[in-house]
């Protein structure tokens, strides 16, 4: 498994990513074009993730739910906007068993259209408001070019739906999931995401605005990685989501939705992953700490068994390889398999007193004595690597990021070292498209609390709205 | 919310069980034909059976993937008796956007061709093997007939899927994972559900034996509640699942799969619930105590907030009830809900220094002190609670296990008392049929640990190959 060939990451970075999920088995190809399929390793991240953001929604007052997967094609419709912007990308179902349906139904691409026809029928009073469901489930759109955890047909995700009685108060929730997404990003998946409004073009089909969340990978192009839309009440009005209100008159419901999907997983990988295979947080890594006994003298034996116990206890993640392959064999496989720490247990240390701890980002070897407090030392070094790693990330991002004053600088960074490009842009729609000639580049967010640069449109030199992130996409 | 009117439960069984769905607030109906959403109380307790099964999967050696949720026609078609078993009730994607598929695609209704498909690719050697993985999911039945939870159009359910090297560890594989289900119904639902096999007419298409527990539901109607299929080399014939086995010659593996569904929470409510609502187990209710403060006093303030303390610091679920409504519907809101203890903290009771313990299943009131060891005696109150809500319902069902050694007898109690029937049969599918022509009563398993009553088939007379356990089914 660790001799799986890995492409180098500054050769062909599209084929390092591809070798790095093939050689870690995150994921593999189905016979369902466009689908994947999460191997054990992938999923395990993936539950990782959940489980974090599960509590953290749960903190925040969001209790979960589940929804059908099936959308009938009148309830689709309702709102013009999410239609328009959907229709292009579902699959229909179109026959139950040997009958053709009566109304054609698609697979959920999202489900805004199915909490509005809920939200609806159970909302009377402003007693009960907000009501805040989240779900983990699996949607799907019809996507023409697919890419492993960045973009495929079906992929498996959260979608938050809320319900409020005022503006501000849907507003408030809209920023907050914000919030919760970006510490995630930064306290769970070392990755400084940077956070801020979606441009009328980019915004999601439905939203009044869209907060966003975007992350730089390692080649300098820009992933986003998580969206909170402000619906203000167009589904309330469009789905009729209307309540008693405080002054006994009816009101329509302020509404949001946010999500982050599986796409994270690739984006670990670009932002954190080496020439040697995947590269994991600790705090987000399935399997934290491997220990490799290296030969079968008893001391060997005692040593693995009695770190095992310890740092099991302690509430780390451990497991032995107590394989038959060579030593340098399996300390490649746990390097591939991005496991954040690794103790080499072998007999001519033991005899001198001492083993070794590697640390998967910087494989810097660590040797301490055979009967220091084991749990201290690993612990000490996973919050290291967890830190180190969010600033190394932190340093690249910024190093990555430019301001450009004219369109030939901008395009002259694009051309040669791609990365962000913060630039003033004066609101309109023709010169955000004159962007994207350049190499396809978008407009990532609006930096709401920065600036502008020189106060000028970098298109077209008119009077500048506001600060924008721009960035070549995923 | 408590006031909701519950229908008795002796006058009319099914309106009383849709009754408790609506007060418990566990499910809704949606505007998609046969799917149900699971709402946040129904979801609740989802997530604690998968919480504690996904445990019992990962210490028998289990790992968790996700497949995809489409599967060509042509990938479903490859085994004969699957495809026949399940194409009449699969949901058909036709079209992906605007365009008609070239091939057309089903929505999983479960996933066998999936995962065999997938592991052909990943098998080489008997060294890979046993691979033993689950996943939670979504599948999709095109039933004509729905009833929440026992029975819809879209379900979440688990499905393992194991191959092996040699026929004896799949079978194995089968039967412990049968066993894990009887023990999960057992400690935690406290369900005590009979284990058997399938007879040839009910076995699941394409297996070569299905193993199953059988549960009977408080008004007599037995539910099959979890099954574990043997499939030899069905499959892996059909889809070349094929390793270089230890004579350097080529095998094919043996598979197994087994599932249980979202079906569970159906058979919590038919087995344990009442004319009040709903009756949890401790072990898998969300939410275990609820405190419910009498009045605003300082002294009850002040015991209400030492009570939520200590008992969530010892790792129980525990809520406070300070809503403005009056105790007894704040009681009864506890009841219909299903918690399993509520604590009445009131400012007379606290005067003469006591506090009320009421158990929801009993409704038995415990004074105690009100400076007890609270969390000695909600935890004994708890295990107490779940020690007799199975030997309440292995009573009930012994009581209404009955014998048939004749086909009169048989239909006499069928038609009165139903219930689970004990009768030999001949092992002939024309017995099998004539016994549905009563009531549709189904033969649930064959007792394989048991003799036969008389040794004669209870229909034809012929000489007797089985003890088989009849019921009515939902």
């Amino acid at each position: 498994m660790a001799n799986k060939k890995i492409t180098k990451r500054d050769v062909d970075f599209a084929q390092w990513y591809t070798d790095v999920i093939n050689a870690a088995h995150l994921s593999s190809y189905s016979n369902v074009k466009g689908c994947i399929i999460l191997e054990p390793n992938g999923y395990a991240i993936w539950e990782m993730m959940q489980k974090t953001l599960d509590k953290m929604f749960k903190e925040t007052g969001h209790k979960n739910v589940a929804m059908p997967m099936l959308i009938p094609e009148n309830l689709l419709k309702k709102e013009g906007e999410l239609v328009q912007g959907f229709a292009p990308e579902v699959a229909w179902v179109t026959m139950g068993g040997s009958k053709q349906l009566e109304e054609r139904m698609c697979i959920r691409p999202t489900s805004e259209t199915l909490f509005s026809d809920y939200y609806a029928s159970i909302v009377k009073s402003y007693r009960d408001l907000p009501i805040k469901y989240n779900q983990w489930c699996n949607v799907m759109r019809w996507e023409k070019e697919t890419r492993p955890f960045l973009r495929s047909r079906e992929f498996w995700w959260q979608e938050g739906h809320t319900i409020h009685e005022t503006q501000e108060e849907a507003e408030k929730e809209t920023r907050d999931m914000l919030s919760v997404y970006e510490k995630f990003f930064r306290e769970y998946l070392a990755i400084p995401a940077i956070t801020g409004k979606k441009t009328e073009k980019e915004k999601f089909a439905g939203a009044e605005y869209s907060l966003t969340i975007e992350a730089l990978m390692y080649n300098g192009v820009s992933l986003q990685s998580g969206t909170s839309h402000y619906f203000g009440q167009k589904f309330s009005k469009a789905y009729d989501i209307k309540f008693l209100n405080r002054e006994n008159g009816y009101s329509y419901v302020y509404q949001t939705s946010w999500g982050v999907s599986s796409r994270m997983i690739g984006a670990l990988i670009m932002v954190h992953s080496d020439d040697d295979g995947l590269v994991l947080p600790p705090k987000i890594a399935p399997l934290q700490v491997r220990i490799i006994p290296i030969g079968k003298d008893d001391d060997v034996k005692e040593y693995v068994n009695k770190y095992l116990e310890t740092l099991t206890n302690s509430g780390l993640t451990v497991d032995v390889d107590n394989s038959e392959q060579s030593p340098g064999y399996r300390f490649a496989e746990a390097e591939v398999l991005g496991i954040p720490v690794r103790i080499e247990v072998g007999h001519r240390d033991l005899e001198k007193g001492t083993i070794t701890i590697v640390r998967r980002d910087t494989k810097e070897k660590i040797q301490v004595l055979k009967d220091c407090d084991i749990v201290k030392v690993v612990k000490e070094t996973l919050d290291a690597m967890q830190k180190e790693m969010l600033e190394r990330a932190t340093l690249r991002r910024d190093n990555m990021t430019y301001t450009a004053k004219t369109l030939e600088e901008f395009a002259n960074i694009m051309n040669t070292t791609p990365g962000f490009i913060k630039a003033d842009w004066c609101g309109d729609a023709e010169c955000e498209a004159k962007i994207k000639e350049i190499r396809g580049t978008k407009s990532r967010c609006i930096l709401e609390n920065e600036k502008p640069l020189t106060g000028k449109c970098v298109v077209c030199g008119k009077e500048a709205k506001h600060l924008v992130l721009w960035g070549i996409q995923y």
